[in-house]
């Protein structure tokens, strides 16, 4: 395994699903960011369950505590460690699977590599309860990007096949803020909840797309020709689980473009150098231009579903089926949001500091 | 800039597309492989531009010398240096473009980066010229791969819009070696030839999509939760110019499926456990789980088209046209097709190694 | 701050002294490795303050807690955190010096370096407590070096000028265990203990020597020419807080030697080749070459002493004096020695590792 | 295999004694640095056999060539590429003792790791001549360094046991230059020309302690708890070959001290902090303190000896017996200067950028 994020602000991520705790551990972040738990525990609520239909109503506290790196409010220099402790969790029902491997889960890869002494309880270490360590260091590393006048936001623009209209960005802000799906378009935003909960009767599950945006980048992040913007941002963002595609500005639409359609025409606005339009993602060379930074994620449906599934027994190597019973999300997407912007944070702070634009020390 | 890629099995690439050669060093390669020149030019002269009109007739020899790290037909364990010597390329025109960036180009993005202090010469470091040593790489990562049967194979699925008939495995392997797009549905590539030759006469450019597997790899490949297969195959993609997108078995369009439908059933084969469908590619928890890795890449339209452009002159911050004369590729979806392949073959051969499938001394 | 040591086996140290608690993360172990609770207290309670007049009788109590990575008695391939909590400690002494510098300490580079921001409190991130973590991950790397038989071991060989006699390893390994000293020749370590006792009386402290051994290692660790085993040795040993050299077999006796005695003879022994002598300690090339591995670490006195010395105020940069009163050790160097251990192994785990030597999953 | 040191400003070392040539790929170097090939060539000088008896007379003229990176004089923020190209050297001697390995070489350490695969020709990687790669990077680094004013300096300060007399920094600076030995005692450096040209008609060889300055190094370099300076610094020095001990300030020495003569006292001079001592050597905590840091290397006696030795033959694993006639260096410590101030100058290099003392582009 290989846990760690970043080449000057690190992060390491630790614990399981049904273990006593998870959490991280933030190198490299700057002396003096002022900083506190609520700005913490904030970001991490954000990936809560609401109340919604869209996702589970089990009661996930997570409660963060700060231990280290964190004095007098302000970070020290030294090793930021956050975590959360796990709640008694009733792990019976996961012996019971244990060698059943649930399709579209990594029960049987965990299985294979880790020779069956993984933690499998609850999905163990690949749990999307893992992501709550991520949404740590991505308030704190939000909290550095405000220094140079970054902004992340992240919204749902697709679930089930139903579209969000594309809205201004300060309506998106807004909006997004309220919704229980994240979703800036409260028509599609409607019918999107109706399909969550058809799903959900039917013992299915949805996916979706996610657009973020990250605003006021300055002009050079990105070391090219390895370490490019898209790059690392992609590495990152498929280390949340689910996440099967990225792409940037135009993505693949650009494809089916032409070159005349697709470059986007350098022009001076209030003395400053921009593009007309923006298909490069705010990207050229692997490298920001000063543009908006776009991207958009593409969220496979939960594999956590009712219903029956085919499948094998890991002992006897025969076919098997199995059934899940439970509380799951049918939809994982909106609680995919935060997780999203949180990986944005940590790779674009990674950057700032290579680019030597966050000093050792904030005064 | 950072310009190694690899944990194990590390290249870094040096070299700018007018400067005096582009080269790669392979580090950790393991001793004993055999390997020769013609192993490596084989796989250089794929991104040759073909004598089809859907590249520029310029010839690029691309004559690989080796230079350090292959002693009588075998690797030695120490680095090897591959490089190819540009030839003189006359650089004039790109003096008369300094200040003045080409849109969808990284001229604006380096100028500002590295202080105007970046050889602009014909892209530089930027140029698509630079993939080269990739290819260099990944003649070497390809020959390791061979050593666990690993296989690598990309194709052409669409150019201009137009999207290849999907083609079983045997077929794409045979259609692709003969046919000039690189692509295995020789209808679609003949449309995709007209539109090529359309856009260049309307001094355009076309984009498309490449698709890749990796055959054979073993279930067990991938360091989650950071250094996913997904992550690190993505980022080493993102690597090669004019890539806006990347995405793993259904991709994009698992968003849009239901759990039920998306998630693949396990089930028992010649008493080995594959899974019925594939729309995970192969990865799950960011592990390889032994069936066939696939993924698709974005290629946005060449940049670089004849016509008439709006950009900005970087002396006076004013606007300014431009038009770029000379011999274009209209669409290099083509000859990034070995350049997929490369960047898949160097990194499962980092992931091979860190999985401990290939052993320090090859005999 | 950079926090993490190892490539493969990585572990990343947090906490401070007077913060909440002192952990560790270990990545990258191999998964079944069979470990409990107290093989790791074990090793850790080899670094409390003997009952000797050696160290301070301050009780730290150090109950190690595993966090994550162990279930079922064996690693699970994810992520190793132990941690020890601090017990309440008196800071209050060291807001008093926070701006006063005490010579031979930290105080003032992490001053500069974090802007004053860092945690002062009992040398916050700078405390020899910090190495409790050291000896946590040591304690896992040791198990696992177990698995190819290597093993690890330290001793105290001068300690305020007095040197020990060169003793057999049998009898080091039998005599280390017992002596508060953690020094294999009894005679010296009678004397070192005064020179410990009359440095504590006047209010001073003494320095010393440490030796290290690596037995039954294989030939071919190491991964020149960056990564020697002698230069990763190094970079451990001087995290370790007080080290001020490192040097290797015959180390800077070395210097003066002629090439006829210093270069150590192959030969076969029990049809094993082997060196008649182990000048070179067991390195050649910055490979193990199978004979043990041995390694000299020198100590400086510890810069706590109680009697009054002359330092700054770093608020007016004005000359100042300072007394340090309260239980100090007179000299760390037997506490040092598990340390030592710790690093040692940690760094042969992860070169181990590289080298292919240990599995991805111990059964 | 190894080959790149450094996290931000790295070298990657190539090439073999009697390959096609050795080089070097410096990676993330600023853009803007001016430096031309004079400047490199003159630091692969110094590391050239000078006409005295210390060294052979075998002509290396080691003429550098530019490959990469470097446009008009300045750097480019691309990867700068550096090598020298081998003249043909004679091999035939080596074949006869590749199974005959050299006591005190990495011959059998090499064979062992690579299977016998390693290029053993004049000791291929593990040759001496491998370290004109690191004198290349260092000349950048030096260049670079000078932007932040801080100088490096090394020195011999012993030889087969006589010890230079100490003297004031300008003396050295001034009497280094002409010493054909670098040492900067007349009468010390007369006695180990006598000594060295003795082992010589002995066939034997001297190893002998360089020290190595670096002059006004800002306080608040060093990155620990991991990446502390003196552990960066030594892990890079150990790459040097022969190099078997590292000690920073008073080193080995603060073992036999006591705290009280060990800590360096504070004081205010000029206005500035600095201390009235130097036994740390200018680190403190892993950081510099803003004093001279200083360090000395022990080098081991040339393992090449003309004299007959024991060794063994590793086809029948039997003893055997050596005698290699030749010209060989009677005494490298000389030659190993240069290195030790290029190895030193890389590492705070890397350093400086981590500390973001150097900008991104230097105008």
């Amino acid at each position: 395994m290989a846990n760690s994020l970043g080449k000057l602000f690190t992060m390491t991520s630790f614990g399981e699903s049904h273990g006593r705790c998870v959490g991280v551990v933030i190198d490299g972040c700057p002396a003096g960011l002022p900083i506190t738990l609520e700005d913490i525990q904030k970001e991490v609520d954000k990936r809560r369950p609401g109340g919604s239909v869209a996702s589970t109503t089990r009661a996930e506290e997570d409660k963060v505590e700060i231990l280290s790196g964190i004095f007098n409010g302000r970070t020290t220099g030294a090793p930021v460690c956050l975590l959360t402790w796990n709640r008694d969790a009733d792990s019976s029902a996961y012996e019971r699977i244990r060698f059943i491997p649930r399709p579209g889960h990594a029960d049987y890869t965990a299985f294979v590599k880790y020779g069956g002494f993984n933690d499998f309880r609850g999905g163990g270490r690949f749990s999307g309860r893992i992501t709550a360590t991520f949404v740590m260091a991505g308030a704190v590393a939000k909290q550095l990007l405000k220094h140079i006048g970054v902004e992340i936001l992240a919204h749902t623009i697709e679930i089930g096949g139903v579209r969000a209209q594309s809205k201004e960005l300060d309506e998106i802000w807004k909006n997004v803020e309220k919704d229980p799906l994240k979703c800036a378009d409260p028509e599609a935003a409607k019918e999107m909840l109706r399909l969550i909960e058809q799903a959900r009767e039917s013992s299915d599950s949805l996916g979706g797309v996610i657009e973020g945006f990250a605003l006021n980048i300055p002009a050079g992040l990105g070391e090219p020709v390895m370490d490019t913007l898209e790059g690392d941002l992609a590495k990152a963002l498929f280390a949340v689980p689910a996440v099967k595609g990225v792409e940037f500005g135009a993505g693949f639409s650009a494809a089916s473009k032409k070159g005349s359609e697709n470059n986007d025409p350098f022009t001076v606005r209030d003395g400053k150098i921009v593009t007309a339009t923006n298909n490069s993602g705010g990207i050229l060379g692997g490298i920001s231009n000063g543009m908006p930074l776009t991207l958009r994620v593409a969220v496979k449906p939960t594999p956590s579903i009712a219903s029956k599934q085919e499948t094998v027994d890991l002992r006897s190597t025969q076919n098997a089926s199995l059934e899940v019973k439970g509380r799951h999300d049918a939809c994982i997407v909106p609680r995919a949001v935060p997780v999203v912007e949180a990986m944005m944070a940590v790779t674009l702070c990674d950057f700032a500091m290579r680019a030597g634009l966050i000093p050792e020390v904030i005064r």
